[in-house]
């Protein structure tokens, strides 16, 4: 039978009809049957049309990226490095670059060699390559709900069975973590790892506390449980002072894998990342590695070493989080102007991200299709779920968004929100019409 | 217990001991537990061993790109793209890549629409993608035997019960194929794909016959068998006329994933490589791809556009195929003049690699360690073999190695292959001198 893929024009559309689509259906490995896109990755798509303001993705910006430093980078990597840059490099991250991804983990509060480290393609490989080593389909995986978007389909690809633990304006509900441990271990079940994001949560907005960090490295000590400590948002700081590293607190004994990435502080089209883990986590992961892509990209990875060499790189992270301080302001101002006064959020003191929640009876998913005739968008609370396999509630998240303010200009987050406000008074007032509270 | 890593010193050790070790040995997947690390990843490390001559690793020759059309392509990325190259890009890649890549496989004899692509972070990924969309622990796969040293910690992590389908001088021994599947078939299992390298077999170096190609992908439509065709080498040709795609003789009907990359016809260094499948497997893998790394470097993707955008792609390939000539002819002189009379080898007539067979009294994992006291190292046979799960020959490959002729020049060539061949004569010799044949 053909298909729509013709062997000679350019100008077929494809026409695969149900029966073949349910050849490959039949053949598809279990994780890929069960996989769903990230909220996130579908929105970005609508960057590409220009009528839409996107407070969905978590677009960084690299508009004010300096024209001068980005000559100068090449210049060096021109000078002496062609060959190289073009070549294979080793999986593990040209040791340059380890070297310097230790001095950005200092300042991130967490000391590590140059061995403890691989640099993987961006830090969503960070998570997949963690994920991949640790769990088999069915392991149990604690993770704070809502958890990274980003996040939920590496789970569901490995078959994760996530249990959310809820968070708070201090972060991740550490006790809630110690009652999951006693319940699960009734079970006999011991999970694999907890997954969580202390430095200003995507997409929560918050940030665990000091006394909770403590308490939760007493846990990980007590029950030998592994924690992965994902840190993207650590260095974009509006205000306050840096806790503790979860790696730091930890104290060498071997109970924390630390993920963090170049997107948030240099770019994220490098798709340069990093894992710093203890040995033995270290060298499963390199294999894993091995077999995900070989190497990240070495001009990538020669383009961040020659500029961190060449600048102070901290100078960057200190204009950035001056644009983002700005942005962020303008977005509350304009929650605070736009939303009902039913509405919730907390003030996230950093990251790119505000976490809001709706009164119950608007369902963000539906709420989303009447704001992109709007023309605006952001991601619905359902997608920081990972949707549950058996027993729990598929609704989690349902009333909440996630609303990012770091790709847009004040003026046009302030005309995002004014449309997502419109949207969601006519849902309101058709709400009230239909006899609701 | 403290292990090695100090959360202050810069200087200590790493300690941990087996302890430790057990202690995350217990908590891997089983997918970790298995991998192996893919031979030729562990020989490219010994690149930074100066006093060795690598014929292991398949390096290309990027000393000879032009340093006039380097500063051309950063001086177009940075008249118009600086902000957009530092920026996340879609999951399937950027769109003017796509459109590339449709004029780079029509050129490997592969017609296809930007909508059947989706980027991949370099071939290695594209291989990944596949396996992880299809194959679920224990599910059976097929390829040649030898295959891809690099695809076999891809199938170990996605834990496929492979089976190896024997090759000679017209590849694949698609007459097996059949037979195997009958064989399988009456024990009620199915493949979920085949897995080959029709154009210059890495590490075989062979090329798969017209006729063969024919049957198979009639094998194909009768059997209703997948296949994942990988050609990152079919443009690497020193002779002979290029022979039609498995996915140009599916005609349409969906049963061919093509796979292929800019690492050998540009430069590995970018990790830009790409999946060509009907649309329901594109969707499933665009999920994969978001799990795993989001979306591979804009940075890369947009110095390969503006290569492709301002100079004739196909020139800089003759020019490769050229150097690459030279060094197939070096190795081949050499092999001749330096190996015993009882080894064997083809003549491959493009590609990076020579597979060549020594007598069965040598093993090749046990010569490797002699020949790197020698200075020279090459890849055992037995990597290019999964190991088997269960019944299966342990020993596959164990007499044979792949050896690449792409990454030094013709006079290290030479002079590598000599000291190989001093390895050999004095196994040889201890072999004769115990009272061997």
């Amino acid at each position: 039978m053909q298909t729509g893929r013709s062997s000679t024009g350019n100008h077929v559309t494809s026409s695969l009809g149900p029966t073949d689509g349910a050849r490959y259906d039949e053949r598809f490995a279990s994780r890929a049957a069960g996989i769903v896109s990230s909220a996130m990755r579908d929105l970005m798509a609508l960057s590409e049309r220009p009528d839409i303001i996107s407070l969905a993705g978590g677009f960084p910006d690299t508009e004010s990226f300096p024209r001068a430093i980005w000559d100068e980078v090449w210049a060096s990597v021109t000078a002496d490095h062609i060959a190289s840059s073009l070549q294979y490099g080793p999986t593990e991250g040209l040791s340059e670059l380890r070297e310097r991804i230790c001095e950005v983990m200092a300042h991130e509060g967490a000391s590590a060699r140059p061995d403890d480290i691989i640099v993987t393609t961006g830090g969503q490989q960070a998570i997949d390559l963690s994920i991949r080593t640790f769990v088999d389909p069915g392991d149990t995986v604690l993770a704070e709900g809502p958890t990274y978007p980003g996040a939920v389909p590496s789970f569901t690809t490995y078959e994760a069975d996530v249990h959310h633990i809820p968070l708070d304006e201090d972060g991740l509900r550490v006790d809630l973590v110690e009652e999951r441990l006693a319940h699960l271990a009734a079970a006999g079940i011991r999970p694999k790892l907890l997954y969580t994001i202390p430095n200003f949560h995507n997409p929560a907005g918050v940030t665990m506390s000091l006394e909770r960090r403590h308490r939760l490295i007493d846990i990980a000590h007590r029950h030998e449980l592994l924690i992965v400590e994902d840190n993207p948002y650590g260095q974009i700081r509006f205000e306050g002072e840096p806790l503790p590293t979860l790696w730091e607190l930890d104290g060498g004994e071997g109970w924390v894998v630390y993920l963090s990435t170049f997107s948030k502080i240099l770019a994220p089209g490098m798709r340069v990342g990093w894992v710093a883990a203890p040995q033995p986590v270290l060298r499963k992961m390199n294999l894993g590695k091995q077999a995900a892509d070989l190497c990240s990209s070495t001009l990538a990875q020669r383009f961040v070493i020659e500029y961190m060499r060449r600048h102070d790189w901290r100078e960057h992270v200190a204009r950035l989080n001056d644009v983002y301080r700005g942005r962020r302001d303008a977005m509350l101002r304009a929650l605070e102007e736009e939303l009902p006064a039913e509405a919730t959020w907390l003030t996230p003191a950093g990251g790119l991200f505000v976490w809001a929640t709706l009164p119950d009876f608007v369902d963000t998913r539906d709420l989303l299709a009447q704001a992109i005739k709007n023309q605006v968008a952001f991601v619905p609370g359902r997608g920081a779920f990972v949707p549950p396999r058996g027993e729990g509630d598929p609704d989690r998240g349902a009333h909440s968004l996630r609303l990012n303010f770091s790709g847009v200009p004040e003026p046009v987050i302030s005309e995002g929100v004014a449309r997502l406000g419109r949207t969601v008074a006519s849902w309101v007032e058709l709400h009230r019409a239909l006899g609701g509270a």
